[in-house]
């Protein structure tokens, strides 16, 4: 499934960002919205409780023409046939996950050069940068910036996706920097309305 | 690697229940107290962070002939190539684990005759039956008993594992009710001497 783009809108599912609603509804709205690729993200659930939920959410993006990536689980990815999985540096090394997902995308957190040249040098589809504003989320708390985004996007190939603190208010800023894509939870899965807001972030990258 | 055989002393080795000892030390001391099966599991940490005990106890059971399980998770289970991999009932199911692993052995818990019987009919190399006992595992809140074990010995040809609130007290009980193997985790992990523990909850099966 490498045909699959990371690009736009790259909106991370998380249920509990999701104000109460259900997580697939959201992910409609965000689709409808525009966002190119969703994420899926569960750290609370195990993950045959989760499973539902991933499915459905894939089967959406499959209708709208989207990216489907599985946050961590390899294994959880392969069982809703996700497009991709994404690895961050507490998960299994990308080594460890190539030879469990055959051709399936894989995406790397990564906060430096280095880090992104290494993940693309080991076979990344695609690696993710940031923080590259303060974020509340737990997940993401080593710092990046905007100039660090301009050199990762300097010195890899693969897509380079924007994530931490992404907004209406800067998105503009990291598309300029050269972010393929930006990923956002709390500035779609929390707005009142979610289809507005993915539009609205979308406008960025046109 | 379905020629790895699930019987006698079924140790889990969980670092919260290792009373501050090096995970891979617990296992060591199991294996030479004659455990014949050793399962990985740790909910707390990522699986990145998990490699490294989980390759470092794959390697001693292999020196020491015994069965390596790793909990819940098939890509970490592929990841260190393990025997096989044990799935709850939270967990990802059965029918979806088993395109990922291929002929890795998968147990699967369960608690009455049906699940059992289930889990057999889907493919399950083996059933874990409990709680037998009481036990303050938060992961065995269902309960069992010696009856049920009984049961579902009769009801199924693969191996049946007891589990929940064995002990030195009570072993020989669960193997008299027919069990192949016995899970324990605190009453090795947590004992003074592990191997010691093992050692004499071992002498049950022969």
């Amino acid at each position: 499934m490498q045909h699959r783009q990371i690009r736009g809108l790259y909106v991370i599912i998380d249920p509990g960002a999701c104000a109460g609603r259900s997580p697939a509804e959201v992910a409609r709205m965000a689709l409808d919205g525009g966002a190119q690729v969703v994420q899926w993200r569960d750290k609370r659930r195990d993950k045959g409780d989760q499973l539902d939920d991933a499915r459905a959410i894939r089967a959406l993006c499959r209708t709208h023409g989207a990216t489907f990536i599985v946050n961590d689980h390899a294994d959880l990815a392969l069982a809703v046939g996700a497009d991709g999985v994404h690895v961050g540096q507490h998960d299994l090394p990308l080594g460890a996950v190539r030879p469990i997902v055959g051709s399936m995308m894989i995406g790397v957190s990564t906060n430096t050069v280095g880090e992104a040249r290494r993940a693309e040098a080991a076979g990344a589809d695609y690696v993710a940068v940031g923080a590259i504003f303060p974020t509340r989320s737990k997940d993401l708390t080593r710092a990046a910036s905007l100039e660090r985004l301009r050199e990762v996007r300097g010195a890899v190939r693969i897509p380079v996706v924007a994530i931490g603190g992404i907004g209406a208010s800067n998105i503009s800023d990291v598309v300029a920097a050269g972010a393929d894509a930006a990923a956002v939870i709390s500035a779609v899965c929390g707005a009142a309305s979610p289809e507005r807001a993915a539009r609205e972030l979308t406008a960025a990258f046109r």
